[in-house]
C-alpha cells in the first residue's frame, strides 16, 4: 500500500523491516548496522557538546529543503556554535499513521545527503507511530554529540565593549520561505530557505582563537532573537539597519505581510561577536565560503551591565529591539 | 490560565519563562543552566554509548509511572544493556496546544525524581508545540549518553552453546498495566508498571567479566521480542514456560484479553545470557537487589547456526516463539 500503519511502530517484524529497507538501506554505517540499543562511539577528545531538537516544521517540504534536511543541519548547527566538532546524531522519528511512505523515503534520503554534506552519520535511532490524528504526519527529533577542543570557550561572558557584530549572511530567508509556502498570496514569490550546515563554514573561524567571543545561529526569534538573548546577559549593542544584509525578495515578502525579517528565522546563518581587532579576517574568511558571501558587520558592543539592543534605523532613528514573548510563527523549525 | 499555548512553543519570552519556571526549576544543575544550543560534558572514558528513543505513551500517567518515568528509565536502560554507565540526558518535548501546564509540571517533577534515582541529569533540552489535534498531549524525546569502561563487550556473537537465559523479574508487567488502564474491564484490576531504571542492578553483574555474555531489556515485543531478536543472529534457544515469572494478575488478565503475556513490554527488566560456569552467581547477585529479587533461569542455548526459540510449555510440548509481524499495541511505550 505504501502508507505507514501502526504495526510499522509496534516493534515487531514489520518495524525491522522497515528500518533494514527504508534507514539502513540510506544511513547504513558501522555504529548503525548492529541495531543495538545504543551506539558505541570512540571519541578522542575530553570534552563533548551535546544537544537535542524536535522539528516539527510545517510544510515538510519546502523550497531549499525539508524536515529531514532540517533536522541534521539545525542539530549539526547547535552544536558547531559551540565551538565544537559535529561527528553524530541519533534519529528519532514520530511518524503518524497513513503517512506516505514514499514521503519517508524521500525524507530519509535527504537526511543521508545532509549528512555527508556536514560530514556526520546517524549512529542511532527509534521510530514510533501514532494514530491517525494524534501526529501530524512526521516529527522528527535529532540529538548530536560533537568534541569540543582544548581552549575553546565561546560564551556572552567574553562578550567586550568595543566587539563586533557580525552576520554570515542574509538574514530571514528559512522563515520567509515556510511562510510563503504556507500562505497562498495569489502571486509567484520564490523564496529559498538557507537551511545548510554551518560546522565548515565556522571551522574556518573558529582558529582565530581569542577574537571570537560568541557564536549563535539565529533560528526561532532571527537575529532579533539573538541579540536579544546576548542583551539578556548584561550586553548593550547597537546594530544598524542599513548593514543587516537581508534579500530583496524576503524584503519585499516582509513588507506585503508586515513582519520585520529581523525576526524571521534563518537555518544557514550564524551571528559572530569578535573582537574588534580581527574582525576584518573573520571577514574575510567567511567570505571566502560559499555559505558567507553575504557576510557583512552590522553593529558594536556598546557597553556592559544593563543589557539592550539598539537600532539604528535607516531614517537615523534609534529603537530598542525587544524579545517579543511569542513570534506569531508556529512551526518554523 | 495553565494551559500550554504555541507561544510557549514559540521561541520567544514564553518559551524562556516555561524553560525557567519549569524545567530549570525542576531539573536545573551545572549543565543545563547556561541554555546554551549544546551542554559542554567532560567525559573520562574513551568509548561512550549514545541512544535515543521517543515516548508516546498512552495514557501518560499509568499505575507505577507516567510518560516523565518512562522516558527516563528507558533511556538509561537502553544505555545500562550495553553494559555502559548513563550520564548524560537529553530532553525534547512535543507538546499540544491546550495541554495543562500542572500535567507538564507534574511530568518534570516525575523526571526529576527519575534521574535522581538513576542518578543522571538532564544536561540540554528543546520544547516544541504543536496546534490541538495535530499531536496528542505530550511526546518526549530523550537520547542518552553513557561511557563504556575498557573490557566490556556485550553481544550476541559472544553467546555460546550451554549458555544459560535468566531474566531479572517477573515479564509482562508494564504492558498489562497500559493495557488494563486503557480498557475499561468492568471490574477493579490494579496491575503497576514495572518501569524502573537497571544500571544500578546491572552494575551488579557486569563486573563478573566474561561470563555475561549479552543484555537486553525487553521493551516492545517482551520476552518473546528479545529472544526472537537474539536467534535472527544464529542463537538457538529453549526456554521452559513455567520458569518465566509471571505475576499472577498479570496472567489472570491475559487469560482473560486471550492475550500472550511472553510478548508484553516490561521497563525494568533485563533479559541476561550468561556462560552457565557463574550463572548462580549472576542469579544471586541479582536477587540481592530490590529489583532483581523475582530472577530467574528460565533457558538453554541449545545450538547456533541456524537460530530459533523452542518454548517448552507446562504441558510438555514444544512450540516455535515468532517474531510476530505486529504485537497490536501501540504507543505501550
Amino acid at each position: 500500500m505504501g502508507l505507514i500503519s501502526l504495526s510499522h511502530g509496534s516493534g515487531g517484524r514489520l518495524t525491522r523491516e522497515l528500518i533494514r529497507e527504508v534507514f539502513l538501506k540510506e544511513l547504513g554505517n558501522e555504529f548503525l548496522h548492529p541495531l543495538t540499543d545504543s551506539a558505541i562511539l570512540n571519541i578522542s577528545g575530553p570534552r563533548l557538546a551535546f544537544t537535542t531538537d524536535s522539528y516539527v516544521v510545517d510544510p515538510i517540504f519546502f523550497p531549499g529543503g525539508d524536515i529531514g534536511r532540517l533536522s541534521v543541519f539545525g542539530t549539526v548547527n547547535d552544536i558547531s556554535v559551540m565551538g565544537a566538532r559535529p561527528l553524530s546524531l541519533s534519529l528519532g522519528l514520530i511518524i503518524e499513521e497513513g503517512f506516505a511512505l514514499e514521503d519517508l523515503r524521500r525524507i530519509v534520503h535527504s537526511i543521508k545527503v545532509s549528512c555527508e554534506e556536514a560530514g556526520v552519520k546517524v549512529v542511532t535511532g527509534d521510530t514510533k507511530v501514532v494514530e491517525r490524528g494524534k501526529g501530524d504526519g512526521i516529527f522528527i527529533n535529532t540529538s548530536g554529540i560533537g568534541v569540543l577542543e582544548d581552549g575553546i570557550d565561546l560564551s556572552t561572558g567574553r562578550i567586550e565593549e568595543g566587539d563586533v557584530i557580525i552576520v554570515s549572511g542574509t538574514v530571514g530567508d528559512h522563515g520567509a520561505a515556510i511562510m510563503a509556502k504556507r500562505q497562498d498570496l495569489g502571486f509567484d514569490l520564490e523564496i529559498e530557505s538557507d537551511c545548510a550546515p554551518l560546522n565548515h563554514l565556522i571551522g574556518k573561524v573558529l582558529s582565530l582563537g581569542e577574537a571570537i567571543r560568541f557564536m549563535r545561529d539565529p533560528t526561532r526569534g532571527g537575529l532579533a532573537g539573538v541579540l536579544a538573548e546576548i542583551a539578556e546577559d548584561g550586553v548593550e549593542m547597537e546594530v544598524r539597519e542599513v548593514d543587516v544584509p537581508i534579500r530583496e525578495e524576503v524584503q519585499g515578502f516582509c513588507e506585503i505581510l508586515g513582519i520585520d525579517p529581523l525576526y524571521l528565522a534563518c537555518e544557514g546563518r550564524v551571528v559572530i561577536v569578535s573582537a574588534r581587532k580581527g574582525a576584518e579576517e573573520v571577514l574575510k574568511r567567511l567570505r571566502s565560503h560559499p555559505l558567507g558571501r553575504g557576510a557583512s558587520l552590522i553593529g558594536e558592543v556598546i557597553g556592559k551591565g544593563k543589557g539592550g539592543v539598539y537600532l539604528k534605523t535607516a531614517y537615523g532613528t534609534r529603537r530598542v529591539l525587544q524579545l517579543p514573548a511569542e513570534y506569531n510563527l508556529p512551526r518554523i523549525c
